[in-house]
């Protein structure tokens, strides 16, 4: 190990064990959930609850950052028979940003040979679902959603209003490829990610949530970057979106998915346009796809693509109070308003879903017109590409590609409900996957607040995954704390849902933890919470024996 | 001033400027709003907001704590010829928790005779609404929820989904009297408290919140109390709640009030329980009628009285997960229990009555049967205690005393609005006032943002007040930096709420700080915030120079 390694945050979570189970069709694979014990006078089971924050949680586990996760997947890719593995494209020194060699990142010591779909062949789940197979991702996100739950075992609380949602008491690998199958769901899972622990996104699954990290030109290091990931999954991101804008892209972003469990996300237009200086209007389709092969080959298992923009939309934003605010939609809005030319996004989507299919990288379609202000929300602009974006779907189905659909962004309480519902509608129940939304404007360093009420509200509606937002939103880049108070305010947003939805494994913890604050044990208070250090330490300010805590 | 003068937090907030309004059928009284002035360059009228701080906020106001705030409404109490000036109540050692002299937190300063109705009069606002009169509280009330709007002057944004609620473009003293006459609005507003700038709360009000103080057994002092007072009302805490359960109760309340510009409310039963050293059984209707008589002498403007909870009841809670988790519910149901006897609350009812018209202390009736968890919402046990608070306020409407009624708790998203359309039916339409509720049990540490959740959805289908709940909450008791979070979640909360009604006046403070945003008038966004010190500390530290401030 040499001096750059990082150092993460490792170790179990308090009165926590990590336990694996295996599957049935596949007894390999190692399906990885949190037990939570209690005092034994309670006289109760452990509680089961999800878990993504990988090995690193588990002491058993060593964990070696220069090294990388054990690349398990791999054989399933390798058993399909699809694949081949090839050199892959060299890297360039456009892709860390054209830095001299004293300043670069060094390269993530382990180099892999890329793995992609033989000529012809689809790899994606979607298309193995579609064929019928059940994949061992399939096994793998059946057992996980079922948190340990057995078919008919238990009495099953299933209290709420689900609207369109259809969760089955006990979640079965054939069920779960029916979800793929019919788009309802998707598992990202790029066949260059090996280290991955499959999980699915959909309006029938748990909800999920994704915390963005990323460097910027003027700050962070890859060291503080993978320690933002494993930090965000510690306490429940479920996907890790690495959204860096600076130098040394290419190598900070080989570290983090060499070592993520979960699936990484990007938006591929910020990198392409660190290969063009910066300058929108000099990007071209050729630095875009050479882009996507570049992170398809190094494991991203999602793509943020903001093809549902289209020249002809622009004009719809010119009466809003702010314009356009997404990043990926201002880009593309600068390119098509210089050369007044289609979004070569749009004109080129086939070739970019032939490029996905053979490696598996799912679509995030992106709202590159998403409102920025509540004035904004749900206006022509919006609903103009929301449809654009149901016509992609179906493109991007025909190739075999697993697709969801971004949303947005800042959307008063009663205008909520409807983005769900027009997204179902126009996008063929693809999963939705929001940025909060924020229901005010006025309270800057409090919008993973203003933005946690309506994910909360989202998700209950359908929302399949809930994209966090932090205090520093609209303010700054968020640090390690912010990282931290954004994925346990969206865990409750994602948690108020399920429990509103009335999934069958949600209200289990609920009732332990409230069972915990009724017979004044503490600690089990602590433990069964999102956050048992914050809990903890809260306690200890006003009654600091350890008396007061095992009352 | 000796030693023990308390220093509270003064001075305006950023580029803000307070404005008194001046009434048409009272010219003499003074509404205070708040004036944010944005940059020159942005060509905009500043912005006025609700301004709930009182004179600490301005400058021009001199503060003397040990003499308190100046004492304008007595003059209209006089002025209605029917109340009288009498010596009240003498102090009791028991008052303060028998405490020995060097231990008591001196009295405050300037003692002042109390008034009371004359014998057969009613003074309260519900008695003047239905008369016809229009007090100057209503009018008061009227300039102020219209925010510097005038009739006619200006397009209004009534895009929303208002439920039941019919708020008028323009509020008129009039349309208050006939909110105050029919019951959906209260002005709490004790005859003994002319410190007050009155407020309302109604569905078709602006969404209020409340902020809890009190001291412990164990901790803070009346300076501390002070200052958390006057902290709360800085940020927006429309009402503040006394919840101390220690000594120097009466000295402490004493000194709160005197300073308070905002309504006082109180849980006598916590009082009346330290005089009988904390022993729930030892509790006589008599010590409980003298506390009520010794606090409205005082000047709280409203108490919380669990008269609903009855006998009969108490078994609908035993399959419960969490009990009775309301404190005065507990105290009640052990006294109940303990002599097997009806509620002294509710059947001495009549007479609690009788003594709130003569001073018009509002009621606030308690759910003492308030789930304490999920599992517990909307039981039989919470519906069943609703409907007697149905009925009892029948019985205070008929004696002329002003009633809300207080609501959970720990509800689901999907079961929060049928709270809201029972406690309407049941109760008459009186205004509800809820604590939270909390969408889940499972983040003690962040429970002011699982309540956030449900109590801006509460509001949006018509609570009329928002009691707030802070970081600490199950945890300790909050400290000045939790009551500040406390306030600006619940501040997000009752604006996010008032934009999904269609607030005619809610939206125009989100579109200024939008327009603001996106033309990087940065100072311009902060100083329209809700709290503008964070904002600015967040953004300083990402992009520290002044020059990004300002482009």
């Amino acid at each position: 190990m040499n001096a750059i390694t990082p150092t993460v945050t490792a170790g179990p979570l308090q009165a926590s064990r990590k336990i694996h189970l295996a599957g049935t069709a596949y007894p390999e694979i190692r399906v990885p959930l949190r037990e939570v014990s209690v005092h034994p006078t309670a006289g109760e089971p452990p509680v089961t609850v999800y878990d993504a924050s990988g090995p690193y949680t588990d002491p058993a586990a060593g964990i070696d950052i220069a090294n990388g996760l054990a690349r398990h997947r791999t054989a399933w890719a390798l058993d399909r028979g699809d694949v081949e593995a090839y050199d892959g494209r060299p890297v360039k020194p456009e892709d860390n940003g054209n830095l001299p060699a004293d300043k670069i990142t060094p390269a993530f010591p382990v180099a892999h040979r890329p793995l992609r779909a033989k000529a012809g062949r689809a790899v994606t789940q979607l298309a193995y679902a579609r064929a019928g197979i059940v994949t061992p991702e399939m096994e793998f996100v059946a057992i996980r959603e079922n948190l340990g739950r057995m078919a008919g075992t238990q009495a099953l609380l299933r209290d709420g209003e689900p609207f369109e949602a259809e969760i089955p008491d006990h979640i079965t690998a054939e069920w779960v490829r029916e979800e793929v199958a019919s788009g309802r769901a998707i598992i990202p899972a790029n066949i260059n990610h090996p280290e991955l622990e499959p999980m699915a996104i959909g309006r029938n699954f748990l909800t999920k949530i994704n915390a963005n990290i990323g460097n910027s030109a003027v700050t962070s290091s890859m060291a503080e970057e993978v320690e933002k990931m494993v930090w965000a999954i510690r306490w429940g991101a479920d996907t890790v979106m690495d959204l860096s804008t600076g130098r040394n892209i290419h190598n900070i972003r080989d570290w983090i998915i060499r070592n993520a469990p979960v699936p990484i996300g990007t938006v591929p237009l910020y990198q392409a346009l660190e290969k063009v200086d910066g300058i929108a209007e000099n990007l071209t389709f050729d630095v875009y796809r050479d882009t996507l092969i570049e992170q398809a080959e190094q494991g991203v298992d999602y793509f943020t693509i903001h093809a549902g923009l289209r020249l002809h939309h622009i004009p719809l934003t010119v009466d809003r109070v702010t314009g356009i605010v997404s990043r990926g939609g201002s880009i593309m809005a600068k390119w098509c308003l210089h050369h007044h030319r289609e979004s070569f996004l749009y004109e080129h989507f086939e070739e970019i879903c032939d490029i996905c299919r053979a490696y598996d990288v799912s679509f995030s379609l992106g709202d590159g017109l998403r409102p920025g202000s509540i004035a904004d929300a749900n206006d022509a602009a919006q609903f103009a590409e929301l449809e654009t974006l149901g016509e992609l779907t179906k493109i991007a189905r025909a190739r075999d590609c697993q697709v969801m659909i971004e949303g947005p962004g800042h959307v008063p309480m009663h205008k909520i409900k409807v983005n769900v519902e027009k997204q179902q509608k126009l996008c063929g129940d693809a999963p939705f996957y929001t940025l909060g939304p924020l229901v005010t404007d006025i309270a800057p360093g409090y919008d993973h607040i203003t933005s946690g009420i309506g994910a909360a509200m989202i998700g209950w509606f359908g929302t399949a995954m809930l994209c966090y937002v932090t205090p520093k939103e609209h303010l700054g880049l968020p640090d390690r704390d912010d990282v931290k108070t954004g994925v346990i305010t969206y865990k409750i947003a994602a948690h108020a849902a399920d429990l509103a939805k009335g999934h069958p494994a949600a209200q289990v913890r609920d009732d332990a933890l409230s069972r915990a604050r009724f017979e004044f044990r503490w600690e089990d208070q602590f433990n069964l919470s999102l956050d048992p250090d914050t809990a903890r330490l809260f306690h200890d300010e006003t009654l600091p024996k350890e008396a007061h805590k095992t009352a």
